[in-house]
Order: structure tokens, then C-alpha cells, then sequence
């Protein structure tokens, strides 16, 4: 064989058996969104670089995204994320939309990073964003369409976990530390990697912020409280509310979780494998503001983004996704000859008009058409010999058990529904 | 307002309206494809630019295609087709994959054209082959589900045919007219462009080609000859399988019918409306030779490719897209007051559990949260009021005939499914 030309690095191919895991994948967040009353959108996958030039995105686009000169000399980027998207399309007919608005998107995305394990080039996310209240119900309710999510693929609270913080309630505390405001976005930044750092390391790095060894002492001991939340009245009420919406066995207190510094306000989350051994599965929180950077009126909200390629390794190690994602009730109509090939072709159509999924077979050996059927992994074929054809008749035969029935022409169709 | 951030030209955004008609074609295209045993697969929206050079896409790289080096200096492809990436994996799997092999893909691709009616540079495609057969049934296929598709949105074969031909039909007529094998390929293109040219500058550039004006004028007769088919055993075969198919009311044959020169080899077909206003609809055909180019094994197929952009201008002059994609059993979940919020959440929340849409209203004036419910179109809104709670009921209101009834807590589900 020939040399064969490659796929790019950091993207995959989706051969069927792939293609229909994220079809599953893409089946259960979509009932999740919807069942909460999410709308789907999308945007485009390119954009200009000047949509990411507002804050959020600026370390992306500057270290990770794909720019480029399109034909024309424009700079053109593939979208790193969608919120700067979601920003401009909302900004765009500000005054048209209902708000809250409730969207959730699925689509392509492409950073330029090192291929590992959980990292792709080229890789899918899951969008979802409640815009335009404030509320803490909206908060619990974004939290509430993640562990939905979670149950819908068979994730047990065991297994993963929602940890939730607040970002004000995280501000209110390091004030009472003594941390000033030149230090605190420093120290919000340590603090969401305090587990990627050795202790010393870490300490070191506080203290080099000005920090004395007590109020390094002092936000240790506030990273191990798990009661803090307590402190906080919004966090009381998203406890309450996410009991209300059934979930709360998903979620949990996490004063470690800050996530990114330049965009969330209020409420962050994150969602992790119980057992350590994954990166985030999922993240989000509460933003204050989503468009007047892009030039549309102040709009608070609340929404998270996750990708397709951590939560598919989670699945698989959980032994989650289904093994045979094949539709078991493809028909399989085979042709006995060549004369009888105009009989077969009219039944697998009339049976398509009644909607049923039909392979129709080669006009070839009859055993080469079985073993074809078998390595598609279909589960029943139809025969129609010129005995079937004189009597009126179909011969269904089950490819596991090898068993077969004879029926009447007239009945076939409410047999196998029966048997789908 | 500030000045708004810009879409790149030639994109679009898909606000919710938007994409329910996008998911509504794609899942006329899924059923389409399924009914015949077709599987979804996928490849990268990146590919190497050495995977273009292979002759079928090189007009389209060197002309139209998004190239750039990434930070790495590698060159990348935004793919402009599907079809590069279906032969490079199948190549890459052809020992393992079971043939003949059905299938389907839909997603997004970019072309560096002028925006216009259309055509817009970040389009999507589906696209659908049946690859390692050879058999004009597999052709016939390809056509049923094209024409199912059709049935499938509502366009009757008045409204659209797909038009058929034979490149062996017209290789052997034209060489009956004494056209040489230096001249043919030029006429082939000349004969795909006699629409759009004036009669006399199609004759000069046809007698440019040093065809005699007997041939010129034996070539027009040709292609005004629809009997011309009958000289074609497998186009005779062809037209007899449309029929099994029951399909054969949409197909027509047309002698103008060539598509692109390097890569179909047999039967070739387009789909056009019939008022003449729009571009090709989809097209395609048959190959002999599909992975051989990128190192693999000669494998023949059939297959085409449909664009988002024309089929949805043709389904709206129709009127053929469901005017109201919004789910109708949506329900609304209305919050009398901040007491009793809680009750109204665990009520959304259980009828999620049963697999119904809920939105859930915001605490504010029940005026506002009926307002909102019909902006977003919703049919129907629960109230939970401190008389229903003591009395353990649920007032159902209809929010177009603003009937309303009230329904005990244990029978709401059941009454709920029977009107959804």
C-alpha cells in the first residue's frame, strides 16, 4: 500500500461505531437543555480577532487559537469558545430577544495546544447559558441541567461531582484576611491551583505576593472550610434551591473552585470525577455582564461549557457508553437471485414507507449476503425466494437464533413491529 | 450602542428560529439516509493541504479553499468538500470495514466564494455514498434516497427532479460523432455550460475546439435527444430499479447532465427545481476509483452532496418549513410568589423526571411571567397557587384559549400526556 496521506494532528475521525457515541452523547445533553425549556443556536466557526479582543477571551486567542489571513487579507479566527459568539449574537438583537433567554449549543471548536490525553485540537463542546437574570434560581438551574445531564448517561453522584463556590463569598473572605485589592486577583489565581502546586511551592508564591506566613496560614485554613459556604446568603439559597430541583446529592461545597478571573462574578462551578482522575468535565459560573464589552447593555447570566473529549473518557472508564449503539432493528432484505431482485427491491421500499431502516443486500450468494449482515451486526433478514413470492409470503429469520418464520405478505408489517 | 462586533462575511448566525429549521433538515436528511441502512460518520473540519492534492479538489484548494499555516508552520485546510476526507478514511481502514459500505455525514464547510444568493462561505453539506459496489442498484440507491429525502420535506416531483445521465452513454455517443479523445474532455465542459452560454458563443467556442459544424450541430441534437438513454443498458437498468423503488416520477433523463470530469465515471445526476430559479439543489454520482489516489485500493461508489443554502431558499419558496418549530408541549411553570417558589420548583422538577419540557417562570408579577410565555410561544402554563397547594391541585391553563382547569396533583401527569 501506498504511502497514505495523514489527518492533521490534535483531530479525529468519526467512523461510524465514534460517530454514533457522539450522537448518544449529543441525544442526552440535548434532552438535559431541553427538558429545562433550552433553546438550541449556533454561531459561526469563524469569526473576526476583533470579537476576542474583549477580555474573557485575550489569553485564547493570543495563545491558542487558530488566526489566520483569509484570501481577502482579513484576519480570521476558529473559534477557541463560544461565549464571545454568544455575546455578539446576543448584543447584536439586544432589543428583539425574551429575556431570560435560555440557549444550549453543540458545535466544532479548535485550540492550539498540545495533543494528551483529554486534549484535541479539534474538539466539541457542549454550550448552555441562561441570560438576563440575576437570580439564584438561574444559578441553581444551570447546576440542576448538569446533573441531569449526569443521571440521563448513568453517572452516579458516587462517581462525579458538581463543586460550587462563590466568587463574591471567596472576595468577602480575603478582605477579612487582610488581603488587599492589589494582591487579591494574585491570590485568586494560587488559589485555583493550590492543588497543581506542591505545598512549599505554593507558600513560597503567597508569600511572594506580600502575604505574611499568617494570612498565608489564614487562606489555607479557609480553603479547608467547607462550611463556608454558610457564610454566604446566596450560597444558602442555591443549597436550598438545588434540594428543591432534586439534584443536590450532585453537588457539593468546594472553597478551591475560582475559575477564570476576568469574567465570572458571582456563582463557579466545576464538575470532576470523584475518583481524581480527570480534569474538569465541565465548568462554568455567574457573570455580571455579558455584552457590554462588544457594545450591547449590561446583561447578567449564568451558563457552562463542556467538552466532548474529558466526558467520553469518564464514560468509558465508568463503562457507560452503550456497546452496541447499531440500530437493532435494521432490516436486512436479502435477494435470493437475480430474477427475484425486483421483488426484494419493491418490499424494502414499501417497508421504508412504513419506517422501517432496510439494507438491501447484493444480488450475490446467499451465504456472502449472511456474512455480510452478521459483520453489520444486523438482527433480522427478510427472504423472499421464488416459493415466498408464488405463496404470498416472507421469510423473517432471526440472525442470532438462527430462527425463522414464514408470514403472509398481508401481516409482515405488524409482525415486525411487534418484534422491533 | 456602541459600535457591534461584526460576523465574518459569508457566515451566519443561527439564532433559535434559525436552528430549528437546520435541525429540522437535518432530521429529514437522517431519516432519509437511515431508511436505508445509511451510518452517520464524521471527519475533521481540518485536513492536511497534501490531502487536496489528489485531482478532484485541486480547482477547489487552489481557488476557493481556506489554507493557512498553523502556529506550528504545518498548512492547513478548512475542508471545502467531504469528499478527500471519505477516501483518506476508508483508505486507512479498508482492510477492516465491511463493503459495501453505506454512509451519511452532515456538517460544515468553507469556501472563499463572493456571498450571494445561494452561497454563503461557511455552508453545510450533507453528504451520503455507497462505497465497494458497482451495481447500477447501488446508483438506483443513491437516487431513491435522494428522492426520499425530497418526499420526506414535501417537495413533489413537480417541484423538483432529478435529472440523470450516463458519462459512458455520452463518451461512446460522442465518439459516434467523430469527437477525438483530445477534444472530448473540452466538449464535456462546454456541454455542461450550454445553459448558461448564448447559443452563438457556445457554437465559436465549439468549433474552437476544431469540431466541424456537422459536429456542433450533432452535439446540439444530442442534447436536446431525451431517448438518448435507451442506448445505455445500465441506464435502462437504472430507470427500471428507480421504479422498484417507487422514486421513478421524480428522476428525468437529461443529456446536459456531466458533473465534474476527473472523478464521476458513470452514472451522474443533479436535482433542480423545475421553475428554473435556483442552483443545483444536490449532485453526484458514480466513481469507479475512489481511494486509489491516496494510496489505497480502487474501490467503486456512488454518492452525492447537498448544501444547506439551496435546498432551505427552494423549501421556503415552496412553503415547505413548518412554520412553527418551537416545541408545543412545553410546559410553563408559573411561580405565584417567593413562598411559594419552592413548591413550584419540586412540581418542574418531578415532570422533568417524567420526560415533559419545563421552564420555569421567575418570582415576579404573574402578568409578566403570561407575557414572557407568549413571547416565547409556549402553549401551555401550570399555576401553583396557595390555594392548589392546601388543596394538593394544579390549574393547567391553556395559553391560547386561556381555558383553564384544575387538575389533583396524582392525575396531572396522565392528564398532561394525554393532551401533549
Amino acid at each position: 500500500m501506498k504511502n497514505l496521506v495523514k489527518s492533521v494532528k490534535g483531530t479525529r475521525d468519526f467512523y461510524p461505531d465514534e460517530m454514533a457515541k457522539r450522537q448518544w452523547l449529543i441525544k442526552k445533553l440535548a434532552e438535559a437543555s431541553e427538558s429545562f425549556g433550552y433553546q438550541m443556536y449556533d454561531g459561526p466557526c469563524l469569526e473576526t480577532i476583533d470579537l476576542y479582543a474583549a477580555k474573557s477571551g485575550e489569553e485564547l486567542v493570543k495563545e491558542q487559537a487558530f488566526v489566520f489571513n483569509d484570501r481577502g487579507g482579513d484576519p480570521i479566527t476558529l473559534r477557541p469558545e463560544l461565549t464571545p459568539t454568544l455575546t455578539r449574537m446576543v448584543a447584536s438583537r439586544q432589543n428583539l430577544l425574551t429575556f431570560p433567554l435560555r440557549w444550549w449549543s453543540f458545535g466544532p471548536f479548535w485550540r492550539y495546544e498540545r495533543p494528551q490525553k483529554g486534549r484535541t485540537r479539534e474538539f466539541f463542546q457542549w454550550n448552555i447559558d441562561q441570560i438576563g437574570s440575576d437570580s439564584v434560581q438561574a444559578d441553581a438551574e444551570l447546576i440542576a441541567v448538569a446533573a441531569t445531564f449526569f443521571r440521563k448517561v448513568g453517572l452516579t453522584p458516587d462517581q462525579v461531582k458538581i463543586l460550587v463556590n462563590d466568587r463574591q463569598l471567596m472576595d468577602a473572605e480575603l478582605n477579612k484576611i487582610g488581603i488587599n485589592a492589589a494582591q487579591k486577583s494574585a491570590m485568586l489565581r494560587l488559589i485555583d491551583r493550590i492543588d497543581k502546586l506542591p505545598a512549599d511551592i505554593w507558600e513560597e508564591k503567597a508569600l511572594a505576593e506580600g502575604l505574611s506566613a499568617d494570612q498565608v496560614r489564614a487562606v489555607r485554613d479557609l480553603l479547608g472550610n467547607y462550611d463556608l459556604w454558610k457564610n454566604s446568603e446566596s450560597m444558602r439559597q442555591l443549597f436550598a434551591a438545588l434540594k428543591d430541583l432534586g439534584v443536590e446529592e450532585y453537588a457539593a461545597y468546594e472553597p478551591k473552585i475560582i475559575r477564570g478571573l476576568d469574567y465570572y462574578t458571582g456563582t463557579v462551578f466545576e464538575a470532576h470525577a470523584t475518583n481524581g482522575e480527570f480534569r474538569a468535565i465541565l465548568g462554568g459560573g455567574h457573570y455580571a455582564n455579558l455584552v457590554s464589552d462588544v457594545g450591547g447593555n449590561p446583561l447578567p447570566g449564568v451558563g457552562f461549557a463542556m467538552g466532548d473529549v474529558v466526558i467520553m473518557l469518564v464514560l468509558e472508564a465508568f463503562g457507560l457508553i452503550p456497546a452496541d449503539l447499531v440500530d437493532p432493528n435494521t432490516l436486512f432484505m436479502t435477494v435470493f437471485s437475480v430474477e427475484t431482485l425486483v421483488e426484494s427491491t419493491r418490499l424494502a421500499s414499501q417497508l421504508r414507507a412504513e419506517g422501517f431502516k432496510v439494507i438491501q443486500a447484493e444480488p450475490e450468494k446467499l451465504a456472502k449476503q449472511m456474512k455480510f449482515a452478521d459483520r453489520l451486526g444486523l438482527g433480522r433478514a427478510l427472504v423472499l425466494g421464488p416459493e415466498e413470492i408464488a405463496d404470498g409470503k416472507v421469510v423473517v429469520k432471526d440472525l442470532h437464533s438462527f430462527e425463522q418464520v414464514s408470514i403472509p405478505r398481508g401481516e409482515l408489517v405488524e409482525f415486525l413491529r411487534k418484534r422491533a
